[in-house]
């Protein structure tokens, strides 16, 4: 998968550049328990403040989607985010998870509570949409995950060059 | 997040666009379960052959990440496969996920093992990669997914769109 001479294959990321990722990389996708036990994954948007990862819950009730993500973690605070690279050039492939406990964070007050107003700041500088777009519904919920554990790997050395620093 | 008079916010995908989507689309990202009942997310290339869905593992036994699955999968056969679109147009956004039973398939001689030659003729197809790089590795290994139950979300007309035919 890599061509000759572009360094050594299967190489973690930098510790610098996984960190430089979880502050800028604009989706993830988040692996999640039932209550049975069973594993299911979502694309979910996200930002970094005080050590944790923040994800607004845009409750929709009748959807079902933004409810089960909710009970899921309810049931089980065990997730994985994933965030990943894909393209036609296989060489330049890389992903970086994350294990961590989640937990759900519903606040009377969003912007005076400091820990959610922090994550609500952190959202809307990384993501313009949110200038036209509510980041919180009613009632305002969101996701917290503490980080525990951070895998990563790349194809080599040409992923890491077209990561956009 | 919708644009006035776009259509109701919302919507499943149609049944013959998630059809289209399981076949064509180029990436998902694989939810499993660990010994210890730990979701974790990877991205992997696949192909539909048959009414399942196959993916070769690469085995790199020292990256950990290859047999990592596999090992999962032998312990949890339970998965979750996500096909899902992200990108600054969040009227743009849709996924599709197939929960699923998955197995590890180890054949002896691929090309005359009927299902697997199979699965690797949609593989071949699908992915010009091939053309250079092999399926399978040493031993020759893949999983196979058989759906079990389907789910997708789309933000609504916009979404459905722009997906490519």
């Amino acid at each position: 998968m890599l061509p000759a001479g572009s360094g050594p294959p299967d190489v973690q990321l930098p510790d610098d550049l996984a960190e430089h990722l979880l502050d800028t990389w604009p989706v993830a996708r988040l692996a999640t328990l039932g209550e049975a036990g069973d594993p299911a994954a979502l694309p979910i948007v996200f930002a970094r403040d005080g050590g944790a990862l923040w994800s607004p819950v845009d409750g929709k009730p009748k959807a079902g989607g933004e409810l089960a993500r909710v009970r899921r973690v309810c049931a089980n605070p065990r997730v994985s985010l994933l965030l990943d690279h894909y393209e036609e050039r296989w060489e330049r492939l890389w992903w970086l998870r994350v294990d961590g406990e989640a937990s759900v964070v519903a606040p009377a007050d969003p912007e005076r509570d400091p820990a959610v107003a922090g994550a609500l700041r952190a959202l809307r500088r990384k993501y313009p949409q949110y200038g036209t777009v509510p980041v919180l519904r009613d009632p305002p919920t969101l996701l917290r995950i503490e980080p525990v554990r951070r895998r990563s790997w790349c194809a080599g050395e040409a992923a890491l060059a077209a990561i956009p620093r």
